[in-house]
């Protein structure tokens, strides 16, 4: 009897935003994995701590540091690789053993997240299950108020790593646009978003849902610092009724 | 001492992808709102009837029947805003009264939702709060076990109602696409993923996550009948490793 893959999305950040599907999911999983840096507890992780079964193996699945090496060198992605077949491995030993693996999942699991690394690699030989989530750019604009596309409006999803000149040219081109990987690219995010003649309407939102969570103007939020998983958020629809 | 308007998602479908909040909101509320057809019960309705609070005070919002009158004429945007108009002085009734009224949302509140225009119009003068829901399209790739978008992928979502020319435009611009209100809007939209060379790995899900759900291959799926809320995913994300 082999065990099943379990991508469980663990929402936006609120523990009360995980589904009933995956809290039942935590509650029967004999193994909970979860990706984190080295040192670091993981978001998907705190935002699930309350319900996971006591006792309950745990497989944390770290980071390689790869802050020495620039991204676009080959030894990037070759550190990269090499980790997630190991943590694909490290699963399978436990699916291998007749073992649930519930994998934690910030937001959505197929949106931009890690566990789409161990889906390619095991659901070719193992049964897989994907339990979606809400996603933190649905909880950034639920608590922003902000409605964002509606009837025929285009939504544009942008990771803020983009090139300058791209980012601008599609946020141009887009009735509405999310931004996701803010981080330290947020001076190019507001050079895109001025070039696009779209930065006084962009809204930033740090930390959605969370306890210490940020919502405000990008023009009044200052470069020095954004977090990597903070959004910027730039509505298509305004408040027409 | 007023009322309190609550969007609250229900998802894409499947009652146990209802968040934790909102099972708690509609075991809290006064009142529950829900848009829907003449005659018809509404998909959120039916999502959420198994958290409903016996006896409570249900207030659907019965869309005007406009079939006669093209989308494009100003009687029908007419009909439309006088509709939502009268539903929003309907819920404000009883905001009014101090009943907290929560409105049901197929999805996700402020994402192409029927809610946003109720937001519009009362959140300036009534406390407002969002739950927001796992999406369609969530539900539809996780059940589709399909890898989206990742990394430095863009990911466009597209209303099927756009212009046949513009679509082939903005998919073939894009790495990733979510087509939304596929509907009889199929055909053109098989015409415009043919323009941008995208038909053969076009995905098509209708009804996401419900019981009588159904994936295949877009190719492989006849033009004769699709319902509004089905869905074309085009992964920008192959099985890379």
């Amino acid at each position: 009897m082999s065990g099943r893959l379990i991508g469980v999305g663990t929402g936006p950040g609120d523990p009360e935003l995980l589904t009933l599907k995956a809290v039942r999911a935590l509650g029967e999983a004999d193994v909970v994995a979860h990706f984190a840096k080295a040192g670091h507890c993981g978001n998907a992780r705190a935002t699930a701590a309350g319900f996971l079964r006591p006792g309950v193996i745990e497989l944390p699945l770290l980071y390689p540091v790869t802050t020495e090496v620039a991204k676009h060198e080959p030894a990037y992605g070759a550190a990269i690789d090499g980790f997630f077949a190991e943590a694909a491995a490290s699963v399978e030993g436990h699916l291998a053993a007749g073992c649930n693996v519930a994998v934690l999942s910030e937001g959505d699991p197929l949106f931009y997240g890690s566990f789409m690394h161990l889906h390619v690699r095991l659901a070719p030989r193992w049964p897989v299950e994907v339990i979606p989530g809400v996603t933190a750019m649905s909880g950034g604009w639920s608590q922003a108020g902000l409605p964002l596309a509606q009837g025929d409006d285009v939504l544009t999803v942008l990771p803020g790593t983009l090139p300058e000149a791209e980012l601008a040219r599609r946020l141009a081109d887009s009735p509405a646009s999310v931004i996701m990987k803010v981080g330290r690219n947020l001076p190019a995010i507001r050079r895109a978003l001025a070039a696009a003649g779209k930065l006084a309407r962009a809204v930033y939102v740090e930390r959605a849902t969370m306890a210490e969570t940020l919502t405000l103007p990008l023009a009044d939020k200052a470069d020095d610092r954004a977090p990597y998983f903070s959004l910027v958020l730039v509505p298509g629809w305004e408040a027409r009724p």
